[in-house]
């Protein structure tokens, strides 16, 4: 494919090219065991990406290096260059045999968009750049969105010297061997100044089942949610002979987790019916399989706590409801709740402002002018708790995500692709 | 100590003899470890307590001999040899370091029953047989009640090949080191013709902590609680991302089971305010531990479920409850319940004329005139199955059960004594 003007709007066509991209990305970072794929972050499979977007971008005449936290950047030159600049971003690692395109979905997007700006030679009003980020996932080493933590000084030492899931190996060496210049980021350095740049745009596959279910090729994100967590919650009871103990003389620990549980389910649904944006998961249960058994009235139970929200006061608002909930029940039933500690990540606004602008372009070209709660975390979130006007764009995509089986059509994705570039174009 | 007439109404004291019998008892089966007493099922703590016991009883003149069950029979003969008799029972065995109450308080209680009926040369109506059962515990083989269902041929040949807790013999090789007779054992043959026993009576303490509660130093038992269980039940929902799916699209295995349990609460209490025995219990619920995560979605927890009452009606009428809401659960949360095996164990109804006979007796001797089901299982719900009218006195107990911590004051059991003496005296 060459990429010189012709007769057509375009000498290359969109599709093709994003299409051989997915292939070719697929093929570079295949899993050994032949289960999806695997970048690992800082790892084999993640530079093979990077560089195929590297040579991609380098072999129509973009700029494309490497900043001090080893992240590519793409660079197309606005028509003010001192002027802050327009990132386009995502990430280009994976889960452990996940899919094609959690990650490289944005950044496949991102280098279109300026190839064609290329190709059309059209010079945006602001510089535009791609910021192919690496280490979003923490399933490598534990800790997630490596990549745009570093840029804005993020990272704690604690952080690297975290070790990869092999047991061998820390984060810093891995950043380090990719170029990564540790000195200044083990030092909490701000690598890339937020005011420099006027707003970040993510594109990014959905990770959940609403726009296959409400059938949105697209849809824009207001927030990325934020969470409170305890990872085990014990209900302490008394353990006794489930035969010899009557119901009033019993501190049936299960009968106490399963009313909070109940009464959660119910809290939750009613804030819902009244539009809050939450969602509420006991993930681990467990009796103590030391001690429990069938006919034993069960003396204790644990369980896992999540709840996210987009709005830190409903978050706190529903961790206080469930507290008060344990007091109520603990008191009733004669059961303690003993909590390990709080864990909170901080939820993220997207930029009203753009927003609506995406939103309005949505209805432009024809696409649902919905917009979406993100559930799972994203570079988008670090962007904008530094500050960034930030937006991203979500595509359909089916069967959740960090699996192989994450399945996007093409077409959706031109769609989002279309939107990004209209909104790039429109920056001023 | 002589048990010679003298002026005092009884020569030998019962309190005396009582807490030397239980000290003697404790020493002979003391726990290796130190920790409570052991006397296993056909094997050398049980044996130690059983020859205790013959030898008290032949010191006193009493009759005393192994039935074909390798159970011991203590023989009182009453006026007319040829009548059913009156059998008091219980059990010697114990759990590993169980306390020193659960089943050798009814032997003692009996043979002190005897030891005074002879030192008073009081011939009872009928004769009176004391039988010391052996392998009432089912911690030993996993099989309850050996030397009772022995008697009526309720042992399968694959009962008596059950192996022991330690992986090594089988019950049928211990019981035949005892002296059983296990050719007519394992032909299912009758050894005792329930038509020959007008009676069963068993002393034994409560194992629960109702009596303490209420202040009852004695009750009567109106019957033995039977149960329906599941070892596992599965609830299968679908697992997924805790953050990027809504509510509406979840198929959460943990909110579904917590609605049933919350709903199971509900009924429990519900139809126990209206009069019906029942308990109900989760003894056991997991997520499935190789794919649980706090940020997950639970897509599977399995748990067991039992629920006891005194009623076969009772108990079906939940069981059905139970399954009609897994249904519509299921339906509603598009969630799936697989059940393993049901297992049921049948309800034993104690005689009535011998529990208004007990009831009145006990307010003859300034007792409470109360009544308890018994949530265990007793030796005692064999003989009832059996059709052998039978009867239970419960003695107050604290700290439960199976634990060394059994704590029978020698005060109501006294008591308890005289009660089941005045009942055989009584017996005509």
């Amino acid at each position: 494919m060459k990429l010189v003007a012709n007769n057509s709007p375009m000498a290359f066509d969109l599709r093709t090219t994003a299409d051989r991209l997915f292939n070719e990305l697929a093929r570079a970072s295949a899993d050994p065991d032949g289960i999806g794929v695997s970048r690992e972050s800082y790892g084999a499979g993640e530079q093979n990406a990077i560089e195929i977007v590297r040579r991609k971008a380098e072999s129509v005449g973009l700029e494309a290096v490497f900043d001090a936290a080893a992240n590519l950047v793409v660079t197309l030159r606005g028509r003010d260059a001192d002027r802050p600049f327009v990132a386009i971003g995502s990430h280009l690692d994976s889960v452990p045999q996940g899919g094609n395109f959690d990650g490289a979905a944005g950044v496949v997007a991102g280098l279109l968009v300026l190839m064609r700006m290329k190709e059309e030679r059209v010079v945006p009003p602001r510089t535009v750049k791609l910021i192919a980020m690496r280490g979003e996932e923490s399933a490598w080493y534990g800790k997630t969105c490596v990549g745009s933590y570093a840029l804005f000084g993020g990272l704690t030492e604690q952080d690297l010297m975290l070790i990869h899931r092999s047991g061998r190996g820390t984060l810093g060496e891995a950043m380090q061997a990719r170029g990564a210049d540790l000195g200044r980021i083990a030092h909490g350095e701000t690598l890339l100044d937020p005011a420099s740049v006027a707003a970040y745009l993510e594109l990014h596959i959905e990770q959940g089942p609403v726009m296959v279910a409400r059938g949105f090729p697209t849809a824009i994100v207001t927030g990325i949610r934020g969470n409170i967590r305890h990872r085990e919650i014990r209900c302490i009871g008394e353990a006794a002979h489930s035969g010899a103990v009557p119901r009033w003389l019993r501190r049936d620990a299960v009968f106490a987790v399963a009313e909070l549980i109940a009464h959660l389910d119910e809290h939750w649904e009613s804030l819902q019916q009244r539009g809050l944006d939450l969602v509420v998961t006991v993930g681990i249960i467990s009796t103590n399989p030391a001690e429990h058994a069938m006919s034993r009235v069960p003396g204790e139970v644990s369980f896992s706590f999540e709840v996210r929200s987009q709005s830190s006061d409903t978050l706190e608002a529903f961790y206080h409801l469930m507290r008060t909930e344990c007091r109520s029940i603990g008191d009733r039933r004669k059961v303690e709740f003993r909590f390990d500690r709080r864990l909170d990540t901080k939820p993220a606004r997207m930029d009203d402002a753009w927003v609506e602008r995406l939103l309005r372009l949505s209805k432009r070209l024809g696409l649902p002018a919905e917009t979406l709660p993100s559930g799972a975390g994203h570079d988008a979130a670090i962007f904008a708790n530094e500050g960034v006007p930030s937006a991203m764009i979500f595509i359909r995509n089916e069967h959740g995500s960090h699996n192989p089986l994450e399945a996007m059509a093409l077409d959706d994705f031109l769609k989002g692709t279309e939107l990004l570039y209209q909104a790039v174009a429109d920056a001023t």
